[in-house]
């Protein structure tokens, strides 16, 4: 039988033009591919009903859809498994080597390959200017699989040494309170006009961003779609713009 | 006069694979391209000799680049300011947006607009498997404009929220101590086994990625050129492999 190959293909913020070539080649090579149901909507165009399976998987069910990846690559096939954002970054790569492990490790499994892409923080970044110019941090508040007090403790040390916090999984109809505690913790250290961006489905359609403060910012007006970048003490608003310098030190 | 326009172009780690048809459009409408000169080289197949002019800066003198861009589209040129990586990420959108302060922000200046781009952490995780697959930090170990006292914080922050940690610009010849000491910082909350990946020019010819541990880390093998991975405390190496779970409950 033919050695199959898992490529996990990361799909950046959702506008084709953020899709590098290598995302292109290894989408066009693939004889399946599977993923989230939007996802596959975002590359409709660049796949061939008539030469490739299109597995269409559930939201959430993540770790079955590692096992299926992992499994039809096993059986041979050349398989693409794809994310919106960077697939490495709270998206599939996570769960296909967590698989992996549970399997007993890589050894004589199928080639895997995984190809980088634009996640949503940088693509927020992007829009605003230079936001995450300097050192910054990216944090999950979702308590699904990580127990809220790690979450906290990272909430924390986040504030306490100034990072910039970019919110993945800020909030959803099930997890309503994260948000408010996170900004909670955050308003111990940081001035209340601190710059906040609230961004949802950037380089879409329908794409918003939304610039307020620590204090202003709305969380009931976040959703599972969003995401949460909350500024340094360094961090200004300059006209449409979010800047953070690369340093405290005055510059020649 | 015509209005300039100054466009902030991410080149990604190296390999034009890599490279989104949104920055080679924007390559291709700047009637200016400025950057770096190892930056120039690697999209030298993509630029235009007979039509566009490539100034070719010397590295450091990051304020002198960004204000030369800005003066340029100021006068109505259509600019494009080239970094490796992501541009938003410790490169130079960082000093344009200090220097657009600088001289009064951003009313009746030029359009600016940036093009984000897949930044070394993200290209060195691809290579590795999932290991920012969770939270992690980016962290510059360069004292230059910012204290050292501030990077300590915040490796000592990392290490006690459990972060997975990219230090950029770990170490030069003339700093040569500070990627030592953060090492030390996280030994004392990390074990000695915690997996660690230095990588250098990734995606290109002479690409190079080692797996180590935290104990083992030759701190000596670093340059400027390079990138350094630290795992938390459940990142795993799984054969060629590093891996960081998505949380720290049991999954289905």
């Amino acid at each position: 039988m033919a050695k199959g190959k898992l490529m996990l293909v990361s799909l950046g913020p959702g506008d084709l033009c953020y899709l590098p070539p290598a995302a292109r080649t290894a989408l066009t090579e693939a004889e399946v591919v599977i993923g989230y149901g939007v996802y596959l909507q975002l590359i409709a165009p660049l796949l061939d009903a008539a030469r490739q399976r299109v597995v269409v998987s559930a939201l959430g069910a993540e770790m079955e859809r590692a096992g299926e990846a992992l499994e039809l690559a096993r059986n041979g096939r050349i398989v693409a498994l794809v994310s919106s954002g960077d697939i490495g970054v709270y998206a599939m790569a996570g769960p296909v080597f967590q698989q992996l492990a549970r399997d007993g490790g890589p050894q004589d499994g199928p080639e895997i390959v995984v190809v980088p892409g634009i996640s949503a923080v940088q693509a927020v970044a992007a829009r605003l200017g230079a936001p995450i110019a300097h050192d910054f941090c990216c944090i999950s508040l979702s308590d699904l699989l990580t127990p809220w007090e790690l979450i906290e403790r990272r909430v924390r040390a986040a504030a306490e040494a100034d990072f910039v916090v970019a919110f993945y999984n800020p909030r959803s109809r099930e997890r309503h309170w994260q948000l408010e505690a996170a900004r909670a913790i955050l308003l111990e250290r940081r001035v209340a006009s601190t710059p906040v961006a609230v961004a949802r489905a950037v380089t879409r359609v329908d794409e918003q961003i939304q610039v307020t403060t620590l204090q202003e910012l709305d969380v009931s007006a976040v959703d599972m779609f969003s995401l949460v970048l909350i500024g340094n003490s360094q961090t200004r608003q300059l006209g449409p713009w979010l800047a953070t310098p690369r340093g405290y030190r005055e510059e020649r």
